[in-house]
Formats: structure tokens, C-alpha cells, sequence
């Protein structure tokens, strides 16, 4: 990328695209100009991104190749990807034409997924803005959208060519988009080990104050991933340890209509899974102990009693990892060590739900 | 397949899959239901497909599986894929099913894009029922779909895993289907030399009484394009010598509202591509001559002339391989030398479209 400073650039391992890469970038305006100079780029915008005002400025942009998209979880539709086609369509976009994807995970979902089906593949590269997108989704290949009443029932795997990661994005998010990042990065951290976890839980205060320090985080957090989907992309097999708080989390998401943000309902999943873990005898309640200190500073207020465990229990018996009636979910032996287990979903299970909101809940 | 008995067997090498295998399957009963006993299949099946009442009839067969699709070129949409996918849903399609789609292009089109798209990749299986699918489509892992107006705008790289071959599904096709299988066939065999290709006009009427006849050049064509998807599978490069005759035939098709059937297009198609190869000075007249009488018994009633030579180059104009004003198309220097040239859609260009026709339309 020229005369761009980055640190710690990277490349993933695909066998849908052969390689991509991770860029870190400290001058955005630079990065935009060397995108926009190369090829015949379509900048498809998040239009909550700042940024979109910017970019309509600059004069090297051709104004008609900005498409800016309402990134609602409502507009993760087939409907609404048609609206975009259309407008590529019309502002005259080619086979080898390049989408610019810039926003969180749902601007991604929707240009990776245009970017399969568009004349049979279109390339497309990722500037993602929000943590989420930097610490985790970015990498991956995955998209996914809504069908019907279905969340995320279509999809593909699809990485983009390259990504470039603007910590300065951050800036602009709210807290709780932040904790929501925290989360995503928490449950990496604790399948390698408990030190980063300790660490990004140790400065936590500060780095929702002073966000620039999240990129040693963010590069952590997308190294300990790239190790497994390069691997497993396709995630048939050790992926799924990736799936540690996320069986619990979406459960709690489900039910209440995504009103907790995703990280931080994964942060409840994951100490919940531990908490079960602790009584299956596979954890130590030190080690219980030492996970929870961490994981609690980044949960809120829920709590599921008597008066939801049903729907709960509904919500986590239509996971798309479950075998027959059992809840496939991964639980832990420690920081470090997770573990897929096959749990029924019983009144022991419901119980021990309950217990855990009993003494922990805020 | 345990017990079938199979000749020439093949597989193809896919980056999108590993690889696939084609097999030619003798009892197409004991196919189905060891494909049934296998996993969990969904038959979508073209509802002209006479084996669909045999299918239902079939107790090892659930019949809520069975999925009939009207496979006419105006359901080759975003809507129809929409409509089955709600039908699979409802009849409780899982990430490890798999689709065996059962028919010709348009049904392999819309389960191709299905599986690409469905819980981000669901296995799907074909059994070609025409010759055209047979004979080209059902390997080289392309679909393609239409989009408002715009015909295969959108589509996929997604070959199935296993293609099973049955050419007694050809004794209930019509003659026009048969010549557009072998109209198809021939552009095969004339990218490698003249031999097939004169085989095949040599027992031209004796094929169209007596199908059977035709697996042979149905292998054939199969190999050669084997030989060239293994290489390129993603068009970018040597794929390109397939559009041999298609540029052509793509715009007869256009502007005759898509009434001359795809394979027979392609041969006047090839007829034209040589014509305006014998007019550069690439062809001699001994060979254009050996090749129009193989061609001319596959062409059927059709003719450019002042009325429509501008309609027709209008369609040139718009090929998805052209490069700015230039006509990417593929000419020839005999059998066997194809060989790719861009041209101007200039008044030469229009006066030896129209001497072509003037001279050899039926």
C-alpha cells in the first residue's frame, strides 16, 4: 500500500480465495485514495459511518460510485440486497469492478453476500468500523443474512481480497458497542489462555476511555482465530470451539429480541458454560473463579428465573449445532481448555440455569 | 454405487469442491434409492420429468421430500429460489441434507444457487435429464440466474458433488432437444478437431431415432470439457475458447426472444464465427467448407438481413466478454484451432454478417 504506515500486517490462508490479507492502517485518507486509484472501485457505505461525508468530499471519488446502506438488522434481507444490486447495477458495475465494503458486521454481510452471487463472484475488499468487525468477523469468510422469520438462515463463505483496519474508528462508537467488541475478543482470549483475558479486563476502564489501545487486542484477537479457520474455514470441526459462549449468548439474544448487544450476551454465555462446566466436575471453582472476576466486568443487567427459563430452554433446543434433542455447546476445563460436550436439556440443566442467575446476576 | 453397473466413470478436479464424479448409471431405480438410503435427500425434480410420478410412487421415497420445480426460464429467479427455499424450510431441509436436483439447466441453475446459499453450503447431487445438461452443463460448476431484466446476471461456482448419467431420459425428449444437445456437443468437438464432429453429423438421423447412440459423444464431450474446467474453472483464461460459437448464437437468441434452441443458435453461431474467420484470412475455404457441412445439418430456418442486422449487433454489442467497443469472440483456424480475437462492430463486420446469411440460411 505505498507510502501507508501499518504495523503487524497479515495474511489468512483460504481455500475459497488462496490468501487475503489483514492491514493495519494509520492514515485512512491515504488508504481510500490507493483503493479508489486501482481499478474500478464501488464504495458500498455503512450510512452511519462518518466517513460517508467525507469520502462524497474528495474530489479523486467518483460521487456516483459511493452506495451508502442502511445497516439494520432488518435490512439483512434478500429484499433489501436486491436494492443494492440494482443500484450497482445502474451506476454501471462490472465483472471486474471492486466493492468497497465499509461499516460493521451487517455492511459486510451484505457486500460479501452480493459479492458471491454478482456474476458469479465480484471481488471485494473490507475497511470494518466497529470492534466487532475489527476483532472478529473480518476474518473468516462468513456472511450470513436473514430468510423470512430465519436469522442468518442464507450465507456464504466468502473472504474479502483485503482488509484494512483504521483503529480511529472507533472513536466515534458508543460504550456499549465497545463492551459488545470486549466480549467477542474475551471468548478468543480464553480458548488460547487467561492472559489477555486478565489483561484487556485489567484495563478495562481505560481502554472504553482511551480506545487506540484496543489494536494490540484486536490484532490478538484475529491472530488466535486466523490459527484455527485456516485450518478449519469451513467449520466442520475445531471452529466450533469458537462457538464457546455464543450457544448460551444467541439463546439470550433470541430472547430478547437482540436488546443485549452480541458481545456482551456472549460474555453471559461463556461464565454461564462455565458455570455448568464447574458442575459437570470439569472446572475447579478457582479456576471458575478467576474466569468470572474477568468475564464480569463486561456483563449487564439480565437475568433469566423461573418466569423465562422455558422460553430459554426453547430458544437454546433450536440451535443449528444440536444433535437430535441434544445441545451441542462448548464448556471448559480452564482458560485455555475448551470442549465440546453434548448436554440434554433437562430439568438438571434448567436448574443449574437458574442457580447461576441466582448467584450472579447483576 | 454398489451393484449398478456403470461405464467410464470419471471425476473432476474443482478448487470450489476438491473434485467430483460423473458416473453413467444403467439402472436408474437402484440409483435413486441408494442415493434415498443415503443421508438426508430432498428431490427437486422438473415437474416435466415423467420420473416424477415415479418417483412419488416409490415407498422407499419420502414423498414430502419430493419437490416438483416449474423449470422455465422465468422462474430462473431471485422469486422461485425464494418459493423452494421456503419449501425445503418447511419440510425441514437441515445443513446436512443433500438436494438432488433432477432435470435440465434451469433446474440444475436453481439448486446450484440453493446450495451455494442455503446455511452457507448444503451438498447437492445432479441427474441430468436433458442433453444439453448431460452433454455440457453438469460439469464446469457454473450456475446462473436471472435478475430483473438481465439475463444470468447473477450466479455461482458450486459443482455438485456427484453427477449420475442415464441416457434413457433422452427417449422422451424432442428432436429439437436432441439437436440442441448435439449443436452444443459440436462446439465441444471442434475446439479439439473434426473427428468427433464428423462422426456425429455422419449418423446425425440415425442419433435422432436412436438415443442411445448418443452416450458415446456424450463422454466425448464431457472429456474435452473436463480437460479445460480442471485448468480454469473460474473462466478467466483458456475457459474462454468455450464462447466459441456462443457470442454469435447469444445474440441470435436475443433478438429471436430465445424461440431457436440454445444449441442450434450456437451452431449457426460457429457457422458465422468460421465465415468471418475464412474473411480474415485465418481459414481456407477447403476447411470452412468441410466444416459447414458438418454444421449445416444442425441449423435450423433463421436469417440476418438489413431488417435486423442492426438489432443484432446491438445484442454483439452488449457480451459480457467484450472489451469497450470491441467484439470478444473466439474464431478459428480449423478444427481444433479456435482461437480467441476482438473485432470491431463496424460496417465490415455487419456486410459479412449479411453476405453469411445472404449465402448459407436455410
Amino acid at each position: 500500500m505505498g507510502d501507508l504506515q501499518m504495523f503487524e500486517s497479515f495474511s489468512v490462508k483460504s481455500s475459497v480465495s488462496g490468501s487475503y490479507t489483514v492491514n493495519f492502517v494509520e492514515n485512512i485518507d491515504n488508504c481510500l485514495l490507493e483503493i479508489a486509484s486501482k481499478g474500478d472501485a464501488f464504495f458500498i457505505v455503512d450510512n452511519n459511518v462518518e466517513l460517508l461525508y467525507e469520502l462524497s468530499k474528495k474530489e479523486q471519488i467518483n460521487r456516483d460510485k459511493i452506495i451508502p446502506v442502511i445497516s439494520s438488522e432488518q435490512n439483512k434481507t434478500i429484499e433489501y440486497i436486491q436494492e443494492v444490486l440494482r443500484d450497482l447495477i445502474s451506476k454501471g458495475i462490472r465483472k471486474d469492478s471492486v466493492l468497497i465494503a465499509i461499516g460493521g458486521g451487517i455492511t459486510q454481510d451484505i457486500v460479501a453476500f452480493i459479492s458471491t452471487i454478482l456474476y458469479r463472484g465480484v471481488e471485494w475488499k473490507f475497511i470494518p468500523t466497529t470492534l466487532l468487525a475489527q476483532g472478529d468477523s473480518c476474518i473468516g469468510s462468513k456472511s450470513s443474512i436473514n430468510f423470512d422469520l430465519y436469522k442468518n438462515l442464507l450465507g456464504t463463505f466468502n473472504p474479502p481480497s483485503a482488509i484494512y483496519i483504521y483503529m480511529e474508528f472507533l472513536d466515534s462508537l458508543s460504550d456499549s458497542e465497545i463492551k459488545s467488541g470486549i466480549g467477542e475478543m474475551l471468548h478468543y482470549f480464553l480458548t488460547e489462555g487467561i492472559e489477555l483475558a486478565q489483561s484487556i479486563s485489567d484495563n478495562y476502564e481505560n481502554l472504553l476511555r482511551n480506545r487506540s489501545g484496543l489494536s494490540y487486542y484486536v490484532n490478538n484477537s484475529l491472530r488466535i482465530k486466523k490459527e484455527i479457520i485456516e485450518v478449519d474455514e469451513f467449520d466442520k470441526s475445531i471452529r466450533h470451539i469458537f462457538n464457546y459462549g455464543h450457544t448460551f449468548g444467541h439463546a439470550i439474544e433470541a430472547i430478547t429480541n437482540y436488546s443485549i448487544p452480541h458481545g456482551q450476551a456472549i460474555t453471559i454465555g461463556m461464565d454461564l458454560a462455565n458455570y455448568i462446566s464447574l458442575h459437570l466436575d470439569m472446572l475447579t471453582i478457582d479456576k471458575f473463579n478467576k474466569m468470572h472476576n474477568i468475564l464480569q466486568k463486561n456483563i449487564p443487567a439480565f437475568k433469566i428465573d423461573a418466569s423465562n427459563i422455558e422460553l430459554y430452554c426453547s430458544a437454546l433446543s433450536r440451535d443449528k449445532k444440536n444433535k437430535g434433542n441434544l445441545l451441542g455447546c462448548i464448556l471448559t476445563r480452564g482458560a485455555g481448555k475448551v470442549e465440546k460436550v453434548f448436554l440434554e436439556i433437562d430439568d438438571i440443566l434448567r436448574e443449574l440455569i437458574i442457580q447461576y442467575f441466582i448467584k450472579y446476576a447483576h
